[in-house]
């Protein structure tokens, strides 16, 4: 899988494009990334890729040409399945979605910054607008960074161990049970006893019965 | 404000920290953030912070001591307002709870990562578990990157300009109206005329209409 982030600030996804899962999906050749940097495509010496809003109003807008540019540049190297565009009034993402999208084989995604881009990119070139939550952040690359992670962690052979991505929660719309781990004792607070029972059909059962009791406590919407 | 993030992997966070928004915030003294490598508290030689699951199953399980430690080091420096959990079965983190927080005065922000933390870390240390969206990352770190920045853009003298964060998306419960900037025509596509009028009650009407039609369109649950 390609993926293709243009921003204004790249540098805000550097390490969380080399570290950890990513770095791994990376190394393993399943996940190719390409940064680019809207500066590039900016107009005059000042590289400029923002603009006051028509209309008046604080905080600035992206321009409609350097965008333009960069995302013709990458349609005539390849075919993108689409082109995303990070923002708060976006679809909500979820993880129906990052399954979707996991399946893809070459991705743009566009990071607003600022005041957002000139709508005529969004008319024109867009093909999918996603938000993250119902909150504003100072700009999209963390956004794309979220979407990037839970697309990347789906690919076969990213995760070091296959089973795992399946018992997340939201996989199956529950959350996830509570997890323990040694010492089966600490201050007093004790791990429950059918985890340490060895009883395989026991612990699923417990499992599920958890699941279901804290997906009706915290998060009765998901059922 | 000040922000304790307590970290599997906090090389996750540099570039996200240090750039852009919340670099300024940081310079200006307005926002000050530690990153704790959770290693530092781990057991043994290897410096062990997570285990196998008790009852079986796939991923790893994040350890009670070495959380225990490092929170306890910290509470013995000052008073924490919440010590917040990144988790995806948290509760669903919004705008709201972005405001709230930017009230604060210290916070502690543990990420997850692997599968998660011994539930007893939740039980005992945990006053708050937020999740930024219905998706599962592969560690807590970007998502308490997303938190971070939320609540940071929004302390008073952090944005340039500081009308700027009511203006935006979810302040009103209305999602933002379309943004325009030059040229006024790009490849046949015209901004539109009343963009251009210099009439301010018109464009504010304008912009609310937009706001409001975008939202009943987009997401009516808003409303």
């Amino acid at each position: 899988m390609r993926i293709d982030i243009i921003a204004a600030v790249p540098e805000l996804l550097d390490s969380t494009l080399h570290h950890s899962m990513m770095k791994r999906a990376q190394d393993k050749g399943l996940l190719e990334i390409h940064t680019h940097d809207l500066r590039k495509y900016g107009i005059g010496n000042y590289r400029q890729i923002d603009d006051y809003p028509y209309g008046g109003g604080a905080g600035m807008v992206m321009k409609v040409e350097p965008i333009f540019e960069c995302i013709e540049e990458l349609q005539k190297e390849r075919t993108y399945d689409e082109v995303i565009y990070m923002t708060p009034d976006g679809t909500v993402f979820d993880q129906k979605t990052a399954n979707q999208l996991s399946l893809q084989k070459n991705l743009i995604i566009l990071c607003g910054h600022y005041k957002g881009v000139d709508q005529r990119v969004r008319d024109q070139l867009i093909t999918r607008e996603i938000s993250i939550g119902d909150y504003v952040l100072s700009g999209g690359e963390l956004a794309a960074a979220v979407v990037v992670d839970a697309i990347g962690r789906l690919l076969p052979g990213v995760l070091n161990d296959e089973c795992s991505a399946l018992e997340d929660s939201f996989q199956d719309n529950l959350l996830a049970p509570p997890v323990y781990t040694r010492p089966a004792q600490f201050r007093g607070m004790h791990v429950p006893e059918v985890l340490l029972s060895g009883h395989d059909a026991r612990i699923r059962e417990w499992r599920e019965e958890k699941a279901w009791e804290i997906t009706r406590r915290k998060r009765p919407d998901l059922l």
